[in-house]
């Protein structure tokens, strides 16, 4: 197994050091757990923001705690939920007394976990509500899901409802938003090579050097269908036209645009699936309101890339743009 | 080949239609040419910074357009020098009446290239200056270079070059700043994987399952030494060993890390080097004044990484921290 780190068990806590390292004046790390949270966490009187899930899909989620974005990340074991007790103890971390929302991708375990988190905040008084995630067209249900998974679409519902609850809004008008999101955004990915796993070294799916996997998650899990390889622009094409029916899109809508790596796309790749994106979306007179090209939700060292589209108004466009330190999410609106 | 590509022979122009349409904001791209400037270039009386090279490093060199850094960034094809008159289009559209700087990575091409690039803009009345980055330490000459590689060092000197041009300072000021980090800056890295050339699709050199190529370079050629691949401390440890000579690093002194992924190393990874390379400096008593980790100057798909080390001062420092908006670098000043 090629990789680049120590002892496979300690990746995650190793990985943690190193971004708090990096990171300082952003975040800290609650000792003894697996959570990161914004340095001044808990900010009084402001609605707490947690979000979380298995490891491997970095810079997901601890790179996205910052101010005007997640007030707090808890990372599982690779491509494992964490336990309850760590996302308890960040709801706790990051309480300011306006109450606490969960961001949950909707995968079994994350679903479960986390409601069992939010059922013993709950105990202890304080205020919390969850929203899942379930961005992805390309399956209605898989081997991690009942109904559709969470995938890159996720981001931007944390940059949303972290913008929202900056400005000072309640529990249950964050909640809006991120549900407002959560009915406006679509994701459909594509993988070339599958990624490994650092405690077995096996891949997580074979493909011949021909093929690639369509419908790909983000947890190495097989995809829709194995397809013979082909253009960029194809692949673009297929995926917007499976992910624009289920918007609903008309001439008039305007969309933010995800166009992300799965972790060992290189850059190159990435934009010219973009330029596909921008002249596809150009032609159906659809206006593009923001472009993001990058990793921003990964499967190791998987190859491939999604596509997201987010519908959105003025008042989603202005949280788009509000200031955020997140460490990943450099708030670099373009267009 | 498995790549998200079209005709391997329009890479380069896709990718840069891709790049503009997210970020045109920013950027914009000079018609018939494969060169990208600041969307307000030229910029009367500021010095104009113009960098470029081979294809297949991005986000280098297009990424680090834009306010407060370059003006003007000009692509070659993948691993191939731009060629002159693709530089002097460059030259002539950032020159805003107070000279030009020229950033080079030296590899015999570029010099070449750019060199002559700045005789037919001096023929024409533009002042040019140029700079020659040299950062890594793993070889004295190479199979590209006569001399030390650049590599991921470069990005130091185009943000501090960049941020004293904004500041109104003259042609000589910003080559000396430029010059400054050339002396004080340092790189080796390790790769993985190679990487595959879209032209042939050929693997870029040969590892086995277990080895790793030390004092890799960015263009696919071998490195110093193949090594069986070791743990990611012990990796650290042996660049850090390599570099920190060079720097003649004292307790007292303070310097800027960039831990740089070189296209598919998975994010976990660099934060994993990341924490060994903060807790060995703390060690030998030397201030880490900011940290950069990600991906900032790659080879394609190839997997390893990059460490560099950059002696600052407290002007140096301000020059990091000074705002930019290059699409890929976020002034995410840290620590």
């Amino acid at each position: 197994m090629k990789k680049l780190i120590n002892n496979p068990d300690h990746v995650i806590t190793e990985m943690l050091d190193g971004f708090v390292a990096a990171h300082e004046q952003a975040v800290k790390r609650l000792p003894d757990t697996t959570v990161i949270t914004r340095k001044d966490a808990p900010v009084k009187n402001k609605v707490g923001i947690v979000s979380g899930g298995g490891s491997g899909h970095e810079p997901a989620h601890a790179g996205y705690v910052g101010e005007g974005m997640l007030d707090g990340a808890v990372s599982g074991e690779v491509f494992t939920s964490p336990t309850p007790d760590q996302v308890f103890e960040a709801i706790k971390a990051v309480d300011g007394g306006a109450g606490v929302l969960l961001i949950i991708k909707n995968y079994t375990g994350d679903v479960m976990n986390f409601e069992m988190a939010a059922e013993l905040a709950e105990a202890e008084g304080i205020e919390v509500e969850r929203v899942i995630v379930n961005d992805d067209v390309a399956v209605e249900d898989s081997s991690f899901t009942t109904g559709r998974r969470g995938v890159a679409g996720t981001i931007f519902v944390h940059k949303a409802a972290g913008a929202k609850a900056e400005s000072g809004a309640s529990l249950s008008d964050v909640k809006k938003t991120a549900e407002q999101v959560i009915r406006n955004v679509r994701t459909m990915g594509v993988a070339l090579r599958p990624c490994i796993m650092p405690a077995s070294g096996e891949e997580s799916f074979e493909l011949a050097e021909d093929e690639m996997e369509v419908g790909i998650g983000i947890h190495g899990e097989p995809g829709v269908e194995k397809k013979p390889l082909s253009a960029a622009d194809d692949i673009t094409e297929d995926l917007l036209n499976k992910i624009v029916p289920e918007l609903e899109l008309n001439q008039s809508d305007e969309v933010a645009v995800m166009v992300n790596g799965m972790g060992a796309t290189p850059e190159m790749e990435l934009y010219i699936m973009n330029r596909k994106v921008q002249e596809w979306l150009a032609a159906k007179g659809v206006t593009v309101s923001h472009t993001f090209v990058g990793e921003y939700m990964t499967s190791l060292e998987m190859t491939g890339c999604s596509i997201t589209l987010l519908k959105v108004d003025n008042e989603l466009k202005g949280l788009l743009d509000a200031p955020s330190n997140a460490p990943a999410f450099r708030v670099r609106k373009e267009k």
